[in-house]
């Protein structure tokens, strides 16, 4: 028997958690959203400031990274993490959900992907044990299998295929680790497919959890479906999952998918959203979003939040970020970066110590509130 | 009479010094580089950033600042100063450059200039007293006066006539300021106009240092003139100038040009070269030039520099700088911006070491040697 990824639930309230993941390059205090890092940097930022807003863990691409730096690069470094200069965890994403959003250029068969680089047309192969390979010279703490997404919304035998090739390919994916091991392997993490399908969902979700995986994520989810759906799907699906176990849902979301996911169970969230909003001058506050493009800001003095205390809102006004905005500087994307992951890192420290106080339910609702109040007319 | 700038030399060799300029915002150490934030912002970097990087002075925009934010913001932040989160002092130039290097869209007269924003076509026009009061409203620690800088190569009787309006605009500027102070001025400097001719820079010179400004500016150079010619009239325009008083040379240049400046009695220098080749992945090194676009350095382990000590050579090597950039990653951008400038700024720091220790010749032997060793070859 393989040994697990230490996993402690502290404290439970309804079906949301606050557990705590023991990884070797440090301790994950979940639930936890994870700053996205596709190609070995959270966009604009230094490690050292993902440090201080927080971060725990971070996510990075198996499937980008391969394509580049590419292996040499990385196993040359001994790693991702020297690399870029992330001491903490990192979590790999497998290249599933690239050939899922990058389908025109892959093609599935039983044994893996072919699939042609979006860089280059290069043309190239993953399988299973590949996808593992990669993500050990990427030096990753947890490891996803490759896994296979369906578009939505799909007929049945399609999920039902995608999810019979993605369960193979998990167990490939364990066997690998467990037969050829690695001088120090990240942990595993199978990824539940079925679509909006609520049987298959707990099908696949049973078949899968099954095996000793370290972690059971779900995915196939926000590819286009309403976010009751998907709630419903989770509704269906986490709770059941082993609760000695973390659960991660993949790729989701928004501040309110986050709270939708911990009330049901999920304990890790990844998305590009608060990185990529900001590039756009997107933000997220505990009154709801605001654009730092919109020129009604041109002479408001406030930050983008009075009650944050990021390096953004600790020092600049909302007037001086339309500023660097209308004039492309790129210190504007930037601060917006800061000031989003701040919150969403903030979101889910303030979720921790609800779930441990036993009142997950009322700070939900104030927090659903908030956002309600206000929002642009703020 | 009006109280001018103090400013000190501590040490003179040959014809270098080392000074110090007190201002209200606090000490400059001569010779000094001054990153350019030409709309408020260095590009890529918080100005905590900036401070650690040892920079004692920026420079910042009239005429950009004038379109963008404007004035009114401006002043609601009472200065650019609270906007931009810089506490230490900021230079600005007067614009005159601008209607240089945008001349389709400037018309000068014996008053002042009318132009058209580059922005959004709007018209506009600038005296030598509105440019001074907006300089004001920007909370300038060192006001530079409204001049008439000559395209090269020019006929004479076409750079007699720029100076002539250059001399009376900035003899109007400082009459605008004695006879009419704002509660907080800044310190006033003129700018020497003439093109290469010898005759006429020494004319200008002494035209404009018979009057009272804090400060005086050579203009009107690096604008095409291959850098011996710029050197030989550098060497005939400087030396000359009142010992007491700040020399500044406008716009200027490489490191080589800083040096050539400095052995010349200039103390205070701007550039975009190391923040703009920055955002092309050019650095300046102890060695020379490399690019960190240059797929050779695809495996190099080594920093940018290995005797540097900035942020990004502290942590980060050339191979993870080049993936940066080859996946249009802003953190490339940034870190050879931090690198340049801790460069250029360390660079005129040793300079200043090496003329109080009486070594400038030897010192700036041994570091033009350091650039012709190596370069793109190292």
């Amino acid at each position: 028997m393989r040994e697990l990824l230490p996993f402690r639930v502290e404290a439970r309230d309804g079906n949301a958690r606050a557990g705590t993941l023991q990884t070797p390059r440090g301790v994950v205090q979940t639930p936890i959203f994870m700053p996205v890092g596709t190609v070995g940097t959270v966009k604009s930022l230094m490690p050292d400031e993902l440090e201080a807003l927080g971060a725990q863990i971070i996510l990075a691409n198996t499937y980008h990274l391969y394509l580049r730096p590419g292996e040499p690069v990385l196993e040359q470094h001994g790693g991702l993490h020297r690399m870029m200069g992330w001491d903490r965890p990192i979590l790999t994403d497998s290249g599933g959900y690239q050939f899922f959003s990058l389908r025109h250029l892959a093609r599935f068969d039983r044994d893996g992907v072919t699939f042609q680089s979006h860089v280059d047309g290069s043309r190239h192969r993953f399988t299973p044990e590949r996808v593992i390979d990669i993500q050990r010279t990427i030096g990753s703490d947890v490891m996803m299998v490759l896994d296979h997404c369906s578009e939505l919304p799909a007929p049945r035998a399609a999920l039902e295929r995608a999810m019979a090739t993605t369960t193979d390919w998990a167990l490939r994916s364990l066997r690998h680790v467990v037969e050829r091991p690695a001088e120090r392997d990240g942990a595993v993490f199978a990824i539940l497919q079925g679509g909006t399908e609520h049987d298959l969902r707990v099908r696949h979700r049973d078949e899968l959890c099954a095996h000793e995986f370290d972690g059971f994520a779900v995915g196939g989810l926000s590819v286009g479906e309403a976010p009751a759906v998907m709630y419903d799907v989770l509704e269906t699906a986490v709770p059941g999952m082993p609760q000695e176990r973390p659960r991660y849902l993949m790729g989701v979301g928004r501040p309110e998918d986050l709270v939708a996911g911990i009330e049901r169970g999920v304990d890790m969230f990844d998305c590009v959203m608060p990185t990529r909003n900001a590039r756009n001058g997107g933000t997220f506050t505990r009154t709801g979003r605001l654009n730092m493009r919109n020129g009604r800001h041109r002479t408001d003095e406030r930050p983008i939040d009075e009650r944050c205390g990021c390096p953004a809102c600790r020092r600049f006004t909302r007037s001086y970020i339309l500023h660097l905005f209308r004039t492309n500087e790129m210190l504007g994307p930037r601060l917006v970066t800061l000031h989003n992951l701040h919150y969403y890192l903030d979101l889910v420290t303030e979720a921790r110590a609800a779930i441990a106080a036993g009142r997950f339910a009322s700070w939900a609702a104030e927090t659903r509130s908030g956002w309600a109040a206000a929002g642009e007319s703020s």
